[in-house]
């Protein structure tokens, strides 16, 4: 089913060499529905200015990414780290951003059954603010090659575990293609997401056979080997009637034209998505 | 609990600049009980020669390295796979190696699950020859970033499903703290194997924080964040009793003088394994 770019929105750190106003401005020439708003996109310009711009363009804004990094050593630091994500989801509401993507954390030192703890503590502390604001909090698994240092949580079963233990239905999870295409649960977790309410995100972009850089050397969709349509499927089967969003780090992508790139990005949308 | 030499093994690509003959003697004089023997290190040889310099040494061998590669995209390349399996469990056989390693395979173009079948066709088809020569047979699940073109079996969940799937017990795991650590089902997947005999295999090394490169980076015990001695115990408390391999690929490791990096390698098992 080939897919409308007004139900698919943008990262703005997939271009980031654009401005969060550029951003905006080309996406919604280009057709698109939505951005979504990386916090390093109006660290200059502060959120009231980054909210003007962005409800000036009338793109909907599915995500504010990115919160989460709830595993730190110390108390102290945990407590840092929550009160940084309580302003996320005030900078979430004040973008009317529809959730907050969160990275949920990682540490050397902190053995894995540790740090998930801290992570239902953490995403437990934000819970009620979200709801209040009505801002929904969107956990990402991130691929096990993160482990160590950003996420704990590498799976849709894990990311699911934590929504259960925690409860509030203010809480679900960010599907992203890269982070999860590999794992034989998949389809099963999607379906189970579905059901309980929980399928907030999905995310696309594509896994290169020969990755280059563990962190900048994401593919654009038909770069790789994922069969994102399928995945597509299994969301759109789940009951997900979200927006599509290109997320993708690249050096590769970032050194084009950012225009051409946009143009590429629109086709692969139509072509491999 | 602290090791002994005498239960760990040395996989020969983990000394890649070594001469078989070579390895077998400084693991010998080392103290350690074992080498594991990959197949490119009597390709100049041959079987025969390589059977005399193993047996010679006095040490065991507790895993050939490596067989699988089931998938491929026509019957004709999938039988010629199998084939090059009965044939590494006949040269395991003639080096008195007690497993094969499997590296199931995976392949741009195949869909994980149509891959994962071919995985069961293959691994089946040699199962009997395994069975009647003594040799077992170990799927090691690969970490998920190699799941595009090396292993669709990623996690110990999808290798016991494989085995289950077969039935046959000569047919188990190796676990690889490299490719499982991240795991928030390891304890119980390899509680798991234990109760059904299918845990073969343990194989260690470390994930750098920082790795620079997916395949010729891994880390020596000690050098990143895998808890080696808590995987260890798991698998100790589920029944395991084999050899302690030790398999790293390292360009910075294979850079070193290889007597050092030995000698080294035996600190680590005593101090981070």
């Amino acid at each position: 089913m080939t897919l409308n770019p007004a139900d698919c929105a943008i990262h703005t750190r997939t271009n980031l060499p654009w401005s969060l106003r550029e951003c905006c401005e080309r996406y919604a020439e280009a057709g698109l529905g939505g951005v979504s708003v990386w916090r390093d996109a109006y660290e200059r310009i502060g959120i009231e200015e980054a909210a003007r711009i962005v409800k000036g363009s009338g793109l909907r804004v599915p995500a504010l990414v990115r919160g989460g990094f709830f595993v730190a050593l110390s108390e102290g630091d945990r407590r840092i780290a929550i009160d940084e994500n309580l302003r996320a989801i005030d900078e979430a509401s004040a973008l009317g951003a529809e959730m907050v993507v969160l990275v949920v954390g990682a540490r050397p030192g902190v053995p894995l059954a540790d740090a998930r703890s801290m992570v239902i503590a953490g995403v437990g502390a934000i819970a009620e603010r979200a709801q209040e604001t009505g801002v929904r909090l969107a956990i990402e698994p991130l691929h096990p090659m993160y482990a160590a240092d950003k996420s704990c949580v590498s799976t849709c079963a894990d990311a699911r575990r934590v929504c259960e233990r925690i409860g509030n239905q203010a809480i679900g999870v960010a599907v992203d293609v890269y982070h999860t295409w590999w794992d034989a649960d998949l389809p099963t977790e999607i379906a189970r997401l579905g059901e309980a309410g929980r399928l907030f995100g999905f995310h696309v972009c594509d896994w290169r056979v020969e990755t280059r850089h563990m962190l900048t050397d994401r593919g654009l969709m038909g770069d790789g080997v994922i069969d994102i349509p399928a995945i597509r499927g299994l969301m759109s089967d789940a009951g997900f009637s979200g927006m599509i969003e290109v997320e993708i780090f690249s050096d590769q992508y970032w050194a084009m034209d950012q225009a051409e790139y946009l143009s590429l990005i629109l086709d692969r949308l139509r072509t491999h998505t």
